[in-house]
């Protein structure tokens, strides 16, 4: 058949990592998408459960380059990971869920070729979500003072920066400040510093609020924290969030539960919004708040 | 003394209602004011307690047309009604607090003339903070649709708009829609829309976040919900926000606990951002946080 | 057939008020009673939905006095009523449900003829649940003290007792005592002293925890009190909870959402645990946590 | 003069370790007891900081044999190890605080004279304490029962026994049955199960309400579970609580921040009541909800 002209001519497939039984849904979706005239790459990784790939075979850095959409079969932990090395490079992503639907892979198996057929004509909507950009700055000059610290470590978050004590158990202290502005001291077991997106993730289980992810806002959630007035607060995602690690056994700031470092007092992590965001694709008719009843079980009674 | 030229030609006094011990500093304040050539304007009520009252006495929607600052003394629930009231007229406001410093009367009898005088130089950190215009659509049409019915009620609210069970003490159903979009049908206690000055009121003592004063955004706060996972939701203040009663003994819905609707099954409760901000002034220095400190107990131990 | 001797000769019947469908399964019920050689009693308002009701009928508190054995056929609000009624006379209680299960109300329409016959040969669970004997007492006598008060209410509940706010929507302002000792002033939309029972019903919604229904303690809950570190507080079911209402517009006591008495500033509402208990039947193998697991949705995901 | 009998003949103080500075007061202390006919025993870490102690010194051990009554002087830290320690032997514990008086040190080092000689004279309130006696048991059988466990770790906790996850991050999954019934598998940053004297500390700062400490009951607080109805238990103190760890990174047993001990997949934590009691003194006149007053800083506004 004569293809059309599509919506997103070159496409990435990713499938979950160490997770072979994915190779089948991603050659199916991948036959699926050359029919309709659109280019397909895979991943390195996902092609290597793939015998005789017969599609180009990129570096995840390389596909965000090439790729106009990227496809991501698995479940919100890949997605996480693929959103994070995607964002600087303004990648369109759609996420098939194998099991049970998550907050960011809300596309089911079975309606995935239903759902990209209506993608590729561009009946699609768009989302745009935040993500934090973080540093931890380090290094002591002998008075307490930060001006010989540097910058030790620079990553990106998709949920949620993490500053927690570590495996002693103690409290983490900690001083907040926002914009240059002391907050407070804290003792706690941690303070999330989320984004909208993360927002349902383990700040949720702290006591943290939904955000709407359209929002460009952080909140900061504390975890168990001494103080019982320490509630989160929700500020603007044009704010610097610093944390100042003033006394823990062996704090630990965690990066997405993906990624890690170990800090040590004096140490500040610094948290603001990275200049990219996450484009998310949905079908038509998508309804996050569909999804939270789902997920929340609320109306179930 | 030759009164050198202020900002604010035209200043409102506002003392706190059925409380004449507030003339003393009314008077005070209004003298002062004149001395630097300021022209002084009172409220009807105020003036009550003052005899002899050498200043134009006008009333509040009056005062609102022709101030261009505005001081409350008395404390936040003096403050809300005046902001509400003045907020189509984008007057600027300063809170005095006679007693212990409120949220929104940061400044006390003791420094009033030292900040007044750094505020008529110019001197002084504005905050524009957003307030909610409500609705009351009510009437029914026979056959539980909504097309029949006028809106009965329309008033603005700084802190929050409250849906909530009645006298009788059972649950008040209601559906909840953003946007046009459902989200779900809740039982509860009452839920609570707040701006971000409201968060640390009511709201913040049923669970919600704190949210910076200066962010466009409104808080869902359940009271007392009978799905546990009914969480508090952070939506843009561009959203509108629609309360349906399904069910309930005699719902009410308040608006800064000042005034009331009494609702009736079907009625439906509008909440969207009014369209002119509060515009508040405060001394060089201003702290949001520093006041979150205080009022909140934080560092203490 | 020759009947068996029964571990419950006379069982009265007692279906969900206002509800004449519930006419059948109680008919059924009854039959299925009389062929095992019980004696079948129906209450007044459960006959007057039976025609030519072939069994004896009495009044609740008669019922309470000839029965070993109640079974309640409705949901867990006709429970609590009926407990509540029954407490005096230590009559066995059984609730079926007509719909979803309830945490009273355990055995299923379906199963109810298979767990009856079990009940009857004395294969059965009995639980031991406390319930709360509450008194206010009222009467100024002119300069504040309480020596000339009097006991104005006198009434039992199952769930729990609140002293909440009225319907004009401000707080309430309430002293706390316990054994004589004072504990704090507090403000809030009210207080709940539950029972165990009560823990998983409003007390629950308003952040209390879930007490195991065999204790004998009192859970004391504030509802949206303005001082955040006012938590929870579980206390021994011998202690005296005393309730002094301070200030309020038009405070109210609520006792299991059935009943209520309108309060005055001064009045106090006395709170403790009542002589009796009531003793609910289980079938063999009846698990609460395993109702736990089922109302509270844990373990879906 | 001649001694009077004292209601305590032997005496043993114990200050905080590591703190050269407590051996003043505890030899003011000593000094005073020793004229009023006391017998006074010191352990042997605090007369480390005594030079030529003219007191018997003893292991811990040895004191819990020998004493009738046990000063701890130093925080609420100090007097938990010490607790702990004489569980066993019922001797009576008092204790001061140098600094902010603690929940567990209610008496300051000005009025600690006055507090002792009362005491001797046997004025003095008794309050009796739970702790929690903890194993651990561990080793695989090849097929995932527990057949073939052994209890690798045994201690007493007068807190709580939490199990948490460990230092990469990761949720900790388990699995929790009270007297042999399955409760909830929970997948949170951890569990705590805490005595009333715990319930004003990590389960506090929780989300766990707070428990009067002459109740005989555990609490078991989730710490921020991922299912939102995971709420804090109340269960009997006769109950036997076991956690099974189903998944973890790297999980691990914490007993009163004090020991801990790491776990494996598999292994299971078993907490019940301890057969002995903690017994505390007070001053004739100690409130313990004066205390909570105090410390949660209640009634300041």
């Amino acid at each position: 058949m004569a293809a059309m002209p599509v919506a997103f001519p070159t496409v990435a497939l990713i499938g979950k990592y160490k997770t072979p039984e994915i190779a089948g849904p991603v050659m199916k979706l991948a036959r699926f998408l050359e029919e309709r005239g659109v280019k397909v790459l895979l991943d390195r990784l996902t092609a290597a459960h793939i015998k005789d790939c017969p599609y180009g075979v990129l570096l995840l850095e390389e596909l965000g380059r090439e790729a106009d959409l990227a496809i991501v079969i698995g479940g919100d932990g890949t997605m996480l990971n693929i959103a994070r090395t995607f964002a600087p490079y303004d990648v369109a992503l759609v996420g098939v869920n194998q099991g049970r639907l998550g907050f960011l892979t809300d596309i089911s198996l079975e309606t995935m070729f239903e759902t990209m057929t209506s993608i590729l004509e561009g009946h699609f909507v768009t989302e745009e979500r935040m993500l934090l950009q973080s540093e931890v700055w380090s290094g002591s000059n002998g008075n307490g003072g930060s001006t010989a610290q540097e910058c030790v470590f620079d990553v990106l978050a998709f949920n949620d920066v993490v500053v927690a004590k570590g495996f002693r158990g103690g409290m983490v202290e900690i001083e907040v400040q926002i914009d240059g502005q002391f907050i407070y001291n804290q003792r706690s077991d941690g303070l999330i510093v989320a984004t909208p997106t993360g927002s349902t993730a383990y700040a949720l289980s702290s006591g943290g609020p939904i955000v709407h992810p359209a929002l460009s806002v952080m909140a900061l959630v504390p975890v168990s924290p001494h103080t019982l007035s320490n509630r989160p607060i929700i500020v603007s995602g044009d704010s610097t969030v610093e944390i100042v690690v003033r006394s823990a056994d062996d704090p630990r700031a965690h990066f997405d539960s993906h990624s890690h470092f170990d800090l040590r007092e004096g140490d500040r992590v610094i948290v603001r919004r990275y200049s990219h965001k996450i484009k998310l694709l949905h079908p038509v008719g998508h309804s996050y708040y569909a999804m939270l009843r789902e997920k929340l079980h609320w109306n179930r009674d």
